[in-house]
């Protein structure tokens, strides 16, 4: 599945996080994240023939959403009807299930606006402008400055920039480095909190496949559901949405995609790709393995554990799948040795030019010493400010509430980035979300992660000592959970309320703990933001200004979870002898569920056999195309030449993970869910006839 | 499941598998794994008014068996009919399965003796005789040689008298170190080799409960099969088997288990655990995950694919959660403290002891100095001698054949322990076992540890290039297992007896890699033997010493997977505010699986419900008692006093696993299945009476 790979795990420890231009010397066919105040225009234009208007392009963007939890959507009519994935729906769908009442396993359909249940802690971002910051924020920051000062600078700068944004428009205001740096963009947004679930298919349909299938193709999943965005408890009117094709997409048709890749690397060093390679990654996955055993183990015990811990465990498994895949690629020669050549070619270039070597021929040693201060840090800062080594809920807000009092506390230009007044909302959105919290699940997810910490640290630590406080990592787990009063969303505001004093009184013991993590945490953070991050940024701006200077302007940024513009065209592939199909089809669905016995995890749903003998076996489910895509693009809107729907992104195939660092178009491949296949299945199995009319108005009538 | 704890593993990873006498100041009451010739006659008198008489001991003796593959057993009829548990016999019916006919999921039952298939590898021990040669070991070894000629010297003289006791007696010899190298005693064993399968239930019941219940009490699983040894193709005349208690074990019961348990490291110093604490374990933690992530992908693609991977899953799972227990418990404070403790007062003994003190006492130094070295190459030793970088049948059988060379080709007294004379009889039966190996899955295992090397030394690492070959893992893998000529048996026998003319003129691709890896393989494991096993022995055979002086003689030594008895009540115990029983009963398995609405892992098999209204739900099936047992006791035979088969071991309860170094009876129980609960479902469930009369002539007539 192609979200943001679990983007906050990244975040949180992965702090290679660079924002940079692709290191392109020249463009593959269908190659591109494009920005959509900088589209490629040119290129289509010459390949496809095709222009996109400013209108056109105006139209897209507006019907595009950001899922700020990790993903992308559309609006699909004038009353604020949302698709996406259902994967991407299903943090929603999971924190508004209890114990009786299981939407991912059931599915939903509401019967009337009436009853359309809203999600507990979701934001929607639409972009509405895009303003050049650039000059004020180099301005601001001089690069004789060393690199606290400078990290201090332009922490200081985007703060205000974005404040005063929010403050005159409104809107949310986020300052985007593009082109590592190259470029200060400031994205204003409309934003939408009071979002509601419409309909979502059962999660068998959805994942049909599970893990086995997941980046895999051929594919047969229903990976789709419907929101619908309200203001003042109206469904809210949407001047643009994308219209939908019944046709849907065709073989060999040119298909635009436009939505929010989480992150690309593709300007990578090779000594950075090393570390990532054999250090970062590997990491990573040892994590995550334990972490997929902790609660695989977990859920097994009971058919409630299991509803309890589905989405944290689907995240997992799709990051394992997804890293795996990452590294394998990293782990080929081939790639490898194709990204020293072109690394070798560039840095050639710059050594025999007087004037680029002094300005840039330091930037890869650069690099360099920032990989191997981030090596020497990474471990504990994972642990510590990742927070890896206090898995749990309960902890997130406790820290949370502990940082807030302290950073609240200071001028707006000094505060942590996540605490700046204009970031404050969407914090305090998900600090006072209702989502539940289960006291047996948080105790075993922090008794193990309490286990890595000492196991890291070693349990002889100091500061292991001081976090277990004389218990096993058992005990003590279960003692936070039993005694932390946080669960309580109105203590939760109450001590946001209270600020500082209130903290300082708090007998609350996760509060506690996070207080005692809280010194060693920053000083790792302070170690990466100065000598990793804003070393890197320096470095790669001088790298992408040198690449400007030897292969010519004129290309895309590296992926920064904002929207870009991506086309390809809908076709089939080779893989071994086999040639694969550019599409699937409903029938196809119930055959791959028989060949594996109709087993979990390739179970169809009941409502599915109910009615096998409805639906157009021959109906497009899933189809393949060359668009430049990466997680985080999960549920942007396939669409045609008119901007109308022809599918919906899902997921890439294994071959389409090295795009994180390297674009091929051989065998990687977009996986999208056909428009038709969508209408057939909500017609014929679902029913969800007042969905449909207002999907295509007067669709079900007119049949 | 209670079995040795994935011993292969442990012993290619672990190497701090000293053999120790137990550091126990006093005995706790049912403490110990005695000598079948030093048995605890004192106290079994003492304590329980109970006497093992000569005769007695010698019946019970000649009645256990070793399963080498790792478990326990025991003789139940005078024709060679041979009790275990069911997950001790997985391996062998797991090498007799193939696609359409899978003995795990469906049991076994053979109708007639000429029916029952013979296992492709097993090999059964009991023990004949016992032989003091600590005399002639000492002799040989002198403490003025540095550590590498003690080492050497050590291996020569006990491969000799291994040889000469083979050549006298024609039995199995096997010189074991007990109390750490305080003795060593040859052990001479009747070996079987032509061992058939005869009955197996379901592993649905046999592991009923499966992850989630593995390690825990209450438990209901029918975890016994039966084989059947034979000699010159008949059954084998057996004089010693053990007679069956059709009521079995009763509350507050004395019971005894005579067994083998595999490892205890009870004699550990605090520096020693600390490196399995903060080291070791969440090491081979950390591979387990890997692999089980692996296996249980694998699996998931298909039935055939989880049928394929069953034994080695199971295996996993089982050592993960038996290792999780072991760290949680050296993560406890009070445990450790305790054994801080005791360690204290016995260097404070030695210290101030003018004799001890210059003997002794520099003892733990030397403990640490072999752990510091331990620690070192402890990564690169798994992995290379460990062969966890090479996780393939195929690579085991290569390297085997390439070591076989070149180990004949020296003396006996200078060949590696497992290619000594006396230990090549057993080595020759796994290399030449018809075992199906199947390609897909030696490729998936083999792909994922070649990644772990690359991941570990670092793709750019010249021995991590030599081994890729300028391929990724993936397709390495893929290379190595498609042009590997040895699956087929004999060609491995060919090689073998080609010897290393036929390893040097080889193509053979896996054989080319076990050759490229072996200098570096034995080069870590000549430091392992000589400065840290060496060391080790030496230096706890001193502390030993040092604990005879202070405390007096009388105590039971390490576990060496070699016979014992350990003693016992039958006897419930309180967990948190819960009393739990001492039994279980049939009835409790029905009620146990509809508590989880009959869903894996908690469905009963169809045989279960077909009979539902046969059996007497009262019946015990599982009980707990006191006896000091460890992984390799799985199977054991649980005994009264007049030496009739009550019960068998299958498992300790997670308040167990912290035996491996410290004895508990507070809460620490063995669990077994009640000899009535196993004559109850052979009867009425599974109709089984050749068996029940064989069992108990005259039983079902007699009904």
């Amino acid at each position: 599945m192609y979200r943001r790979i679990m983007w906050k795990f990244f975040a949180a420890t992965t702090f290679a996080a660079v924002l940079s231009i692709s290191l392109i010397v020249s463009l593959q066919a269908d190659e591109g994240m494009w920005l959509f105040n900088r589209p490629p225009n040119a290129l289509l234009k010459s390949r496809y023939g095709f222009e996109a208007t400013h209108d056109w392009l105006d139209h897209v963007q507006q019907s595009s959403i950001r899922f700020n939890n990790g993903g992308s959507g559309e609006f699909v009519s004038a009353d604020g009807l949302v698709m996406t994935n259902h994967h991407v729906g299903t943090d929603c769908m999971q924190k508004l299930s209890s114990s009786g009442h299981d939407y991912l396993t059931t599915g939903f359909m509401a019967k009337t606006r009436e009853v359309e249940p809203r999600c507990v802690d979701l934001e929607l971002n639409v972009l509405m402008q895009i303003e050049d910051v650039t000059d004020r924020v180099n301005a601001a920051v001089n690069l004789q400055m060393d690199t606290a000062a400078a990290e201090k600078a332009r922490r200081a700068i985007i703060n205000t920039i974005e404040k005063e944004s929010l403050d005159k428009t409104g809107l949310r205001s986020d300052v985007v480095a593009l082109y590592n740096g190259g470029e200060y963009d400031l994205y204003r947004y409309k934003k939408y909190t009071d979002v509601r679930l419409v309909f979502a298919p059962e999660k068998d349909i959805a994942f049909l496949g599970g893990d086995p299938d997941n980046f895999e193709y051929p594919r047969y999943d229903l990976d789709i559901c419907f929101f619908r965005v309200y203001e003042k408890n109206q469904p809210a009117r949407i001047q643009h949405y994308l219209k939908w094709s019944p046709q849907g997409a065709e073989d060999g048709e040119l298909i635009l995609v436009s939505g929010h890749p989480g992150r690309t690397e593709r300007l990578d060093t090779v000594r950075h790709l090393g570390s990532l390679r054999d250090q970062i990654y590997p990491y990573i996955l040892n994590l995550l393995r334990r972490r997929e055993i902790l609660l695989r183990t977990y859920s097994e015990r009971s058919s409630e554990n299991a509803r309890r811990a589905h989405e944290d465990l689907f995240s997992i498994e799709n990051s394992r799948k997804a890293i795996l895949g990452m590294l394998a690629g990293l782990q080929d020669p081939l790639i490898m040795s194709k990204k020293a050549g072109d690394e070798q070619t560039l840095r050639a270039a710059v050594m025999k030019d007087p004037k680029l070597e002094p300005a840039y021929g330091g930037a890869w040693e650069q690099v360099a010493s920032s990989i191997r201060t981030s090596e020497e840090i990474y471990r504990d800062y994972s642990l510590l400010e990742g927070a890896q080594a206090f898995d749990s809920n309960l902890f997130e807000h406790a820290r949370t509430l502990v940082r807030l009092a302290d950073e609240t506390a200071k001028p707006n230009a000094e505060r942590l980035r996540e605490y700046s007044e204009a970031a404050l909302e969407s914090l305090k959105l998900e600090l006072f979300s209702t989502a539940p919290i289960y006291d047996d699940l948080e105790t075993a997810k922090l008794a193990d992660s309490l286990s890595l910490l000492a196991e890291s640290l070693g349990a002889d630590n100091e500061l292991v000592r001081n976090v277990l406080a004389g218990s096993s990592p058992r005990k003590r787990a279960a003692d936070l959970v039993e005694g932390c009063t946080l669960k309580d969303v109105e203590t939760r505001k109450q001590l946001a309320q209270a600020g500082r004093k209130g903290i300082d009184a708090s007998k609350d013991p996760i509060i506690q703990l996070a207080k005692v993590i809280d010194p060693e945490a920053r000083r790792l953070r302070k170690i990466r933001d100065e000598q990793v991050r804003e070393v890197q940024r320096q470095a790669y701006a001088k790298i992408a200004k040198a690449r400007f200077a030897v292969f010519g302007t004129g290309l895309y940024p590296d992926a920064t979870f904002t929207l870009r513009l991506a086309f390809g065209v809908v076709n089939g592939y080779q893989e071994g002898t086999e040639q694969l199909p550019w599409t699937t089809t409903l029938g196809g669905a119930y055959k791959h569920s028989e060949d594996h016995q109709n087993q979990p995890p390739f179970a169809l749903p009941k409502s599915w056999f109910e009615h096998r003998n409805d639906i157009n076996p021959n109906t497009p489910l899933n189809f393949v195309n060359t668009a430049d895509i990466i997680g985080g693009n999960s549920g942007s809107p396939v669409i045609n030449k008119n901007a109308e729907l022809v599918g919906i992104i899902f997921d890439g195939n294994l071959e389409s993970l090295v795009l994180d660092y390297i674009y091929t178009e051989d065998q990687a491949r977009a996986i999208a869910v056909h428009s038709s296949g969508i209408l057939e299945a909500l017609r014929k199995i679902y029913q969800a006839n007042a969905l449909v009319n207002e999907l295509m108005p007067g669709a079900v009538a007119g049949k």
